[in-house]
């Protein structure tokens, strides 16, 4: 096991109802200002429920925070912020509202141009406001962590952020807030889930032996829950253990101690700045070709799914290692998710943008070894094709 | 699932030779009172270490804190805290070090009797002395947990308190330390881990998905390399793993949403009190006659243990739940910790002050439905001869 260290202060507050826990958990005299994404939150009764629960305190709303929250969106809640005073936040939402409100606390008390905390990958953040979030979307597990992805619409660029301060204060997690998502995005967040733990444990045999059963626990609920959640769309147990598993996904926790391999995000990224698909959707298209690319490196811990996870015993290693592959892509097809650009009319023309993009990043030598080149990149995208 | 709140703000510092990060971690002004057990960490060179990495900062020692730490001496430390005017504890050693240091940091400003903060289980507390521990020895999961138990010389009691302003701060895990401990030391810690994961899990089937899943994986770790720790005594990557697996084992996280049965700590604590015996080995003794005695109420879980732990797939329910208990039990003998009370030339006539004990502290209704009756506990004893 490598070295680390590892320090999550973010409070869990967990159950059907615990919106009403607001009053106890945000200070009394703040003057919040709540965050949302489109007209959902409105809808369904979460955002009356919130201001309800804030009871006298002063607060408004800033909406409109979009999916891959941007830049230029932000800065104007960043605006709001300054000009009324506030001095707590509230997102309410899924992860771009929670990520969107990171950057908003970062942002407020930034001197200088804010992107700046993006070009530093957040090293710039000398203080942030105060937050919290309403979860009503599992997938990204920012509610549970400090890190921040933001794009900017004059560029196209998608770029990460992450600061010890900008932990969330608390995270209300009731699943039955989960219940009314349209399915298309219910599988989105297993399979955004189901790629964070992926990233952190589909490396190398490293010695952490307690990180790999944490990882392989979380794949074989979301792998064993996820098809439910879409066949009983009423079962709240099945939504209860789903929330919770993409929370721990990507909480610090099953990273500590064990490599990381990112490089599906970081190609994901590029096809949502260019093509606009899903995020979790890029992801989907990008792993199971990479993981052909990246066999051999990654053959073993293959092997160790497959008979962990996918209870495969019989073959030999590099059988059982292909039968991971496969049955990683049947899980995503089975949740209606593509695992090829095909399914988005987009071919071998996107690959040379997509390419220049990840070199303007500097994401030229990706994965846990640090030793896939723009070539493998190449390849990934072709195989994904 | 259960409603739950997890909040866990201890940060891990995990890794061979992290304790020269003390200097980075302890506050620089600080005015430090390290507290340390018998003489192993003099005598390991530890203690040294610490002192060096405090650097600068003012400090002394004080040393005696026994296993089964106890009021008496530890209102010893309180004194030598207020008369020194020490602002932060240090412990450095096991559970018993951690838990006695966490008494103390509660007890220093503590208005009134301190054994009341026992007696109240720690609801009195409002304040506490900001306190980090070096763990020397991995069991208990008391460097990441706001619990302690302390036991009181003059009457033969051992009471538990908790409160969230005894986390320690921070955490040196430095899985080098552990080498040097004697077999004896080592097994207990395995075992003290393993049923510390069993009373979170052991319980009925809940919809706790991503809980279980987690409990298996620390179960499954230690069962796989607690042997191995102590037939490859030199190993270090099995050592950082039992290690981090005995934190993760009682943070709070394993039993967040689900169901929890302290009995056989319950149990124990009064085999412990009365007669001595090594914490966790009272564990071993209690754990196997209780899952006999539960049998009905806890043979779906067994059930399922044996299926993802011990891999048996063959039989009816009843069948495996019953491997599964002599599973626990050959794994607890294997590690040279007896699960009879025999072991320790003691027979029947113990368990009518035993229960005694039990009724005067108020444990005559546990288990996870509060349906384990005296009559029940005096099964367990029988059965445990």
């Amino acid at each position: 096991m490598q070295a680390f260290e590892f320090h999550n202060p973010t409070r869990i507050v967990f159950g059907e109802g615990r919106i009403r826990d607001l009053d106890r958990l945000v200070p009394p005299g703040a003057k919040v200002l709540i965050l949302v994404g489109g007209a959902s939150a409105e809808r369904t009764g979460t955002l009356s429920e919130v201001r309800q629960a804030l009871g006298s305190r002063v607060h408004a709303t800033f909406s409109g925070i979009e999916p891959n929250p941007t830049f230029e969106t932000l800065m104007k809640a960043v605006e709001q912020v300054r000009a009324g005073g506030f001095d707590f936040l509230l997102a309410v939402g899924g992860g771009s509202v929670v990520d969107g409100t990171k950057f908003v606390a970062a942002a407020v008390p930034f001197e200088g141009d804010p992107w700046q905390i993006l070009v530093q990958r957040g090293q710039g953040v000398k203080a942030a406001l105060p937050f919290a979030a309403v979860l009503t979307l599992p997938a990204t597990g920012s509610e549970m962590n400090s890190g921040s992805v933001v794009s900017r619409k004059s560029t196209g660029e998608k770029l990460f952020f992450g600061s010890p301060l900008v932990f969330p204060r608390f995270s209300v997690l009731d699943p039955a807030k989960t219940l009314t998502l349209p399915p298309r995005q219910v599988a989105n967040g297993i399979v955004d889930a189901f790629v964070h733990v992926m990233e952190q444990y589909m490396t190398y045999p490293a010695g952490g032996h307690v990180q790999d059963r944490f990882a392989e626990g979380i794949l074989s609920t979301l792998m064993e829950l996820g098809p439910r959640a879409l066949s009983e769309p009423g079962n709240l147990e099945v939504r209860a253990s789903l929330m919770w598993a993409a929370t721990l996904a990507l909480n610090g926790l099953l990273g500590a101690g064990v490599p990381w391999d990112g490089a599906t995000h970081m190609v994901g990224h590029e096809l949502t700045a260019l093509h606009g698909i899903d995020h979790a959707r890029t992801l989907a298209v990008v792993l199971p070709s990479l993981l052909d690319v990246r066999f051999e490196a990654k053959r073993a811990k293959l092997a160790q799914f497959a008979t962990r996870v996918l209870n495969i015993q019989e073959g030999s290693e590099a059988e059982r290692a292909r039968g991971a592959i496969e049955g990683i892509r049947a899980f995503f097809e089975a949740l209606d998710v593509p695992t090829h650009l095909s399914a988005y009319q987009l071919g071998a023309e996107v690959i040379p943008a997509v390419l220049t993009q990840l070199e303007a990043h500097g994401m030229t030598a990706l994965g846990e070894r640090r030793d896939q080149t723009l070539e493998m990149s190449r390849a990934i995208l072709q195989g994904a094709l």
